[in-house]
């Protein structure tokens, strides 16, 4: 009943001769998404891979994973949506729009988590995506472009459904083993795709008006400042090297201090000067040293040979370069200074920094400013599905807070306000696309 | 026959009034080991256990262990020794002296290796104390004490043999798993020891007359100084603790530099402290953190927790103390400034530091110089059977030089040359103990 007033209204709004944009926002500019509904689903949704303490174990490919996607594919039907699910697992909702030569406006996230995991990465987006469709549903507001709500499959094992959608998925990855035990060929069958046929899921430039995905912060900028909404700026790089520290292993109680090539002393040097190099300029920046072995790990036997990780994202692809090149010249020095040999092997340095689309920066601000949202402009530092779609589509990121920065742990929360306020935003990005704010 | 001619030598000079001890200086003074045999049987012996490499891991109560032992026991015999194997499984040669009043001159090393090691650890003290067997037994010299030759079993498990003999041995050490796979309590009786009647192979203080080991250095200390013979003080404690650094683990991407609190960064910086604390004093402490593991350790998360090991070694007890003092400080300042905590917790810190007998030092010197042959004073940076041996009986040792200082590696190496001369000051050392010289 709400909804045919609404289409009165518009009919009205119509006929004084309004541009179909102003027409749009004055129509649904008092759309709200359902607070507590996200919620009741966010915490159902968890029930699927729940673990003993808490958190969440619902990696992709495991009968949790194909639990939850039942459940996510039962509330896209309740919020009107025609499903299917593409040949690489994706599952895609589609809601039709009133003109049928329009691209579709598409969004989403995924539901799947990494091992010991929380209840919210990914998860915000995709009940937060099925929200905003289900109030569209609720009103009867019809839009212009075709709507798509995206969950791609296996986010946290590489982008995979992402990947296969841009065209990027190749058949050698289908291969490596998932979380979940299986390959990921093996994977996406479990789910309902076609591993042989992943060319059918791939989407070409044009094809879709824009890409919006909603996701938590997984970092504590937004908390720390009381910000509603981060506006993202784009998706650092991220490029990996495994650093090898050749020195010499000995007896530790009969080589002197002063005639030992200690591999470990010169991979200390070393994580310290990568502090150092990525704290030295201003910036957002980071450098990480996560992993570390030492051969032959012995408490008796000074280290011979030492592998560690070296990490450096940024949303500039020169400036990563620039702090490797630095930590590089470090090496040369700790390495003539400590009797030993540093060598670099790139690991993953093709994730290229993805920046996402200035004009849908702008009405992602703006229909923050218009809800009341305080927000700020800031880079994810995690890689996300919008980095692969950024390569066919204009794309959009929308953050929300996460207590005490923390993700990828059974601490992981957001909260119910924050939820709501990250969908509105989406809910209305997308109503300004559809009203033809990229046109 | 030659040997006959000696005693007849010896009834002159007993004639003549000559003091018991310059009567065996001047009986004996030109007895030699035979170089060309200790190197063939250093050859023949690495055949059990012998890896592709060339190096050897004849560990403890493995089948070479067995057929290794088989070998020395048949020198044994024929170096006129009668062989028994005691509880511990230690293999005990036995030659009875004149005087059946006298307590035993004992002296030995081990043949167990550790995995991937080499030929010449254990491996030359035992063949050269064989060889002086052998020598005296060639020659016809009788000794006024009997002499004991002693293969400890299982040396790089734990110095387990000697540990029994000096009642040191609990039996919950027993169940330790050794590097055989079998644990120490079936490797003791695979070896023909009898694991439930280790006090039988119990020895106290007065039983021995000395106790005295030839080994490599297993250092570079006398290579770089073109030493024949070191002198052993003593052999230093050995006291090792574990290291956990509690930081918090986090999302490498979206944590910023600033508000890390990374326990590898905390880690890095007490790595630098320790080797800083052991270079800062003057002496021959060593420091060394050998074994490290960052957790999770994952190269896109920022390290919560570190577990190091921490070893310091000195002759002094107190040295040590202070060192670890010191660490231990830097720790504190260390933790507060990372935001992080850490912690000490003793793992093996009841090896303290065993001198050697003055007395034997002198002797030992006395017979290098008698022999032409240059020494100096120098601790042992590893354990040694003699550590335990020193808590029973008037303790020596005698090292002899390591090519490159390297040991526990296929690349360990000993000159036939200085391995007899190792043989030779055993030799004059056990002759001049026999001669009275400790009395």
């Amino acid at each position: 009943m709400h909804g045919h007033i609404r289409w009165i209204i518009a009919l009205i709004a119509l006929g004084a001769q309004l541009t179909p944009q102003a027409f749009a926002q004055h129509a649904h500019h008092d759309l709200r998404v359902d607070a507590d509904r996200i919620e009741r689903r966010i915490q159902a949704l968890a029930a699927f891979g729940r673990n003993p303490d808490g958190g969440n174990s619902r990696v992709a490919f495991s009968e949790a994973d194909v639990q939850g996607r039942g459940y996510i594919i039962s509330l896209m039907r309740e919020a009107g949506l025609s499903v299917r699910i593409d040949a690489a697992g994706n599952i895609i909702g589609r809601r039709e729009g009133s003109d049928p030569n329009l691209p579709s406006i598409a969004f989403g996230s995924h539901i799947d988590a990494v091992p010991h995991g929380g209840n919210y990465d990914g998860d915000v987006g995709v009940i937060g995506a099925i929200e905003c469709a289900q109030v569209l549903h609720e009103n009867d507001v019809v839009t212009r472009h075709p709507l798509k709500v995206i969950v791609f499959s296996d986010e946290e094992g590489g982008l995979v459904g992402s990947r296969a959608m841009v065209g990027e998925l190749r058949p050698e990855a289908l291969d490596v083993i998932s979380h979940s035990g299986k390959t990921i060929r093996d994977g996406i069958r479990f789910i309902g795709g076609e591993p042989d046929r992943l060319d059918e899921a791939q989407r070409g430039p044009g094809e879709m008006a824009a890409f919006i995905e909603l996701h938590i912060e997984q970092g504590g900028i937004l908390e720390s400042k009381a910000l509603d909404i981060g506006v993202v700026e784009g998706i650092v790089g991220i490029n990996w090297w495994d650093i090898t520290i050749e020195g010499f292993a000995n007896h530790a109680g009969t080589t002197p201090m002063l005639g030992r090539r200690d591999a470990l002393i010169a991979a200390a040097q070393l994580i310290l000067a990568v502090n150092k190099t990525a704290t030295s300029v201003p910036g957002r920046q980071v450098g990480t040293v996560g992993r570390i072995r030492a051969e032959p790990g012995a408490p008796n036997v000074i280290p011979g040979r030492v592998v560690m990780s070296l990490e450096i994202r940024d949303l500039s692809a020169e400036k990563i370069q620039a702090l490797y090149a630095n930590i590089e010249r470090e090496a040369e020095g700790i390495a003539a200074e400590t009797g030993t040999s540093i060598s670099f092997a790139p690991i993953d340095v093709t994730a290229v920094p993805a920046l996402t689309d200035p004009r849908l920066r702008q009405i992602i601000k703006g229909a923050a400013d218009a809800l009341g949202l305080s927000s700020q402009l800031m880079p994810s530092g995690a890689g996300h599905d919008a980095q692969n779609m950024a390569r066919i589509a204009p794309t959009g990121m929308i953050f929300v807070p996460s207590k005490d920065g923390i993700s990828h742990s059974p601490q992981e929360y957001t909260s119910p306000g924050d939820m709501a306020n990250g969908a509105n935003v989406l809910l209305h990005t997308i109503l300004q696309i559809d009203s033809g704010a990229l046109e």
